[in-house]
C-alpha cells in the first residue's frame, strides 16, 4: 500500500466524511425496521410496465443513436420536452436553455465546480439538503446558514448576511433555495416570500439557485410560482429532476439557465462525465411523449398525499403535546420537532431498538443546530406502515421526555 | 444577467475553454465528411436486439429496485463480475475493490476530487487522453508530459522527473498511464516497461493510475499484464469502462483500487451523483451472465481488425514517403506522424474542405507540442470509407508537401 495515503488526499478529500445518513441508513435496512429515514419514492409508483415497451421502441427505432456517446448538453428531444413543460409555468425557455445532467446531484456537484472556489461564502437554509451542502462542502465553500420561519428562509435575515458581507466587500457566490416542499423541512415559501428574496438578490447582484426536485408532488393549496419565472433576468438558475416525479433509477435531471451560464456548465460537465446516457434519456422523452408521465404522476401525487394523511392523522392522535411538525402541501418529507432538551441523535438509537428510523435534523444544519428536530419520509412505506411506524416514534419519544 | 458573471466563476471554471475537439467535430458533422475525428465505436457493434429483451426481463423480475435509488458503491452483481472478470487476468481482488462509476470520465473527475488541489503535479504521456487532460485541469493540477518512445511512456524519463520533484521535496500526486493501445498513439506498453514504471513508482511511493478502455479489444500480438496484477501492492488504481466494449450510452465505467482508496472514492461520488443508474447497470449485468458479453466482444474484435488492416494498407498504399505511423495491436486509434514542418491544425481546414476529418495531435500533448501529429480512428466508419478517407487524407499531406 502506498505509505503516505491519508497525505496525498486533496484538502477536499480530506474534508469529506462518510454521509452520517448513509451510516445510519445501513441500521435501518433491517426488514423488520419501518423506515422514515431515506428519501426514497414509492416503488409501487414506478412505470415497470410501460417501460419495458418503450425501451423496444426507443432500441428498434434509434438504437445506433441511444447506445452511443450523445451530447454533453443532453438529447435535444428531451430538451426540447423539458422546456415546453416549464413553459406552461411562466419560464421564458427554449432548449437553449435547458442542460441535462446526471440527476440533480450532479447539477449540485457543478455548481460547486462553476462556482466555488474555497472559503467562498454560499447561502443555504437551516435546515437545507444534506446533498446540496455535500456537494458545496467538496470544494470547501464557507457555508452561512440562513434561519427558518413559517414561509421558509428568512428574507430579513438573507438580506442583513448580504449587507454584512458587502460592508466586509465580500459577496456570497449564490443563495441555494428549495422552495417547495423543502427538504427538510416540507415547508414551502409563498409567493410574497419568493419576491422578497428575488428582489434582495437583485439588488446584491447575487444569483439564486432555485432547487425544485418535487414541485408538481402537490396535494393540496395553491401553486407558488418559481423563482425562474418570477425573474426572467438572469439572476435564477433553477434545478430539475426525474427522480421524485418519474423513476431516480435514470439519474436524470437538468439545469435551466441564461445561456451564458449554461455554456459553462457544459464544457463542466464534459470533463464530470461527457454526457448522461442517451438511453436512458430517449426512454424518458418517448415516456412524456406517449402521455404515460402526466398520468402517471397523478397517481403518484394521490399515493404520497394519502400516506402523508394518514401521518398527519397518526401524529395528531399518538404524538406527546410538546411535539410539533410542519404539515407540508406536497413533497415526501415532514419536519418534526422535539421540546428544546431532547436530542434526536440520541432519540435515534432507542427508535432503531423500536423498530424505526428517521434523520436526525442537525444533519441539515450546516451550523450542527436543530438537534431536537428530525426528518421524516411519508412515501416509501405503505400507509398502513406509516400508521405503525408513528406508532413506535411516538412511544419513543414518550419515552424519553 | 447578473452583472459580474465573469467574476463568480471559480478559477477552475475560468481555467476551463470549449473543448478544442469538441468544436472541430462540429464542422465533421456534415455527412458528407468521412470522421476519424471522435473516439466512437462502430454502431453496427451494439447488440440492440438482446438488450430489449433483458430489460423487460430486469423490469419484470427486477423493476423497483432497477428504477429506484441504488448504492453509491454500484450494483452488488455487477461489482461481483467486474471483479471475477479481472481476477481472469491477475487480479487479486473481490467485489470490495471495485467502484461502479458514471463511466471513466467520472472515474477521472474523482481523481481530480480526491487527489488534486491547485498546483498539485501529475504525470502524464506526451501525448495523453484529453479527457484526462481535461479533468485533472478542471481541478488546476500542474501537468507535466513524459515523452514517449516505441514502448510508451519513458521510464527513464519517469525516474528522472520524479528525482528531480523529490530534490525539491516535491512529488507528483499520481502518473497516468494508457498502456493499452493508447488514445491516441496506438502504442502498447510491453511488460518489461511496465515492470520499471512500476518499480519506479513503488521506490517513489507514488500512485499510478491504470486507465485501460480499451484493454480486450486485441486483434493480434501478444496479451500484456496489468499494471494493477504486476503490483497488487495497492500502489496502482485501474479504471475501466463498457464504452469501447460493450455500449457507450450505458455510461458505465469502475475502478479497481485497494479498499481504503476505494472507500474515499465512493464518499467522493456520493456528492457528485449519488449513484449511477441502477437501471442500465442491472442491464449490464444480465447481459454478461447470459454471455452475450463475450460473444459479442469477439465480434468487435474482428469488425475493428478488419478495418484497421483496410486503413493500414491504404497508408502503404496512399501516404507520402515522410509520413509515419503508429500500427496498433488493438484498441480504436492510430497516430500519423508528419514531417516536423507540417502543421497539422493547419491542414484540418484544407482536410475538411476535401470531406475528412481528424484531430490534431497538439490537443492531446499537456505542453502543445506534438503540432505534427494526428489522431486517426478507425473504428466507427465502414470499411470502404476508411479506405476512400485515407485517400483523401492523403492528397491532403501530399499537396501541403
Amino acid at each position: 500500500m502506498i505509505s503516505n495515503l491519508q497525505e496525498i488526499f486533496s484538502m477536499a478529500a480530506k474534508g469529506m466524511k462518510r454521509s452520517a445518513i448513509r451510516e445510519l441508513l445501513k441500521l435501518a435496512q433491517n426488514p423488520e425496521i419501518i423506515s422514515f429515514a431515506g428519501g426514497l419514492p414509492a416503488p409501487e409508483t414506478f412505470p415497470t410496465d410501460v417501460l419495458a415497451d418503450i425501451t423496444r421502441e426507443v432500441l428498434e427505432e434509434n438504437g445506433a443513436i441511444a447506445l452511443q456517446y450523445g451530447a454533453t448538453e443532453g438529447d435535444t428531444k428531451l430538451r426540447e420536452l423539458i422546456a415546453a413543460n416549464y413553459k406552461n409555468d411562466g419560464f421564458d425557455i427554449t432548449k437553449e436553455n435547458v442542460l441535462i445532467t446526471t440527476a440533480s446531484q450532479q447539477g449540485l456537484d457543478l455548481l460547486g465546480k462553476v462556482f466555488i472556489d474555497p472559503g467562498d461564502k454560499v447561502l443555504v437554509g437551516l435546515p437545507s439538503y444534506l446533498g446540496g451542502l455535500a456537494a458545496f462542502n467538496a470544494y470547501q465553500a464557507d457555508m452561512v446558514g440562513i434561519p427558518f420561519d413559517e414561509y421558509g428562509m428568512r428574507s430579513d435575515k438573507i438580506e442583513k448576511t448580504l449587507a454584512e458581507l458587502k460592508a466586509k466587500n465580500e459577496s456570497p457566490k449564490f443563495i441555494y433555495v428549495i422552495p417547495d416542499f423543502q427538504n427538510p423541512a416540507g415547508v414551502t415559501i409563498p409567493d410574497f416570500r419568493r419576491k422578497e428574496i428575488l428582489n434582495i438578490a437583485k439588488r446584491y447582484d447575487v444569483l439564486i439557485i432555485e432547487d425544485s426536485p418535487y414541485k408538481e408532488i402537490r396535494f393540496e393549496g395553491e401553486h407558488q410560482t418559481s423563482l425562474y419565472a418570477l425573474d426572467n433576468t438572469g439572476h435564477v438558475l433553477n434545478l430539475g429532476t426525474f427522480s421524485k416525479i418519474f423513476v431516480p433509477g435514470f439519474r436524470i435531471g437538468w439545469m435551466i439557465g441564461h445561456p451564458d451560464i449554461i455554456d459553462k456548465f457544459v464544457i463542466a460537465k464534459q470533463s464530470t462525465d461527457l454526457c448522461t446516457s442517451p438511453f436512458v434519456q430517449k426512454i424518458a422523452a418517448k415516456y412524456i411523449e406517449k402521455g404515460y408521465f402526466s398520468k402517471n404522476l397523478k397517481k403518484t401525487i394521490q399515493n404520497y398525499k394519502e400516506k402523508k394523511e394518514v401521518m398527519i392523522k397518526a401524529f395528531e392522535k399518538y404524538m406527546p403535546e410538546q411535539v410539533t411538525w410542519t404539515n407540508p402541501e406536497g413533497g415526501l418529507f415532514l419536519f418534526i420537532t422535539l421540546p428544546e432538551h431532547l436530542d434526536a441523535g440520541e432519540l435515534f438509537i432507542k427508535a432503531i431498538e423500536k423498530k424505526v428510523a428517521f434523520v436526525k435534523g442537525s444533519v441539515f444544519h450546516c451550523d450542527g443546530s436543530g438537534k431536537n428536530t428530525m426528518r421524516i419520509n411519508f412515501s416509501f412505506v405503505s400507509k398502513e406502515k406509516n400508521l405503525e411506524g408513528v406508532k413506535r416514534l411516538s412511544q419513543v419519544i414518550r419515552e424519553a421526555l
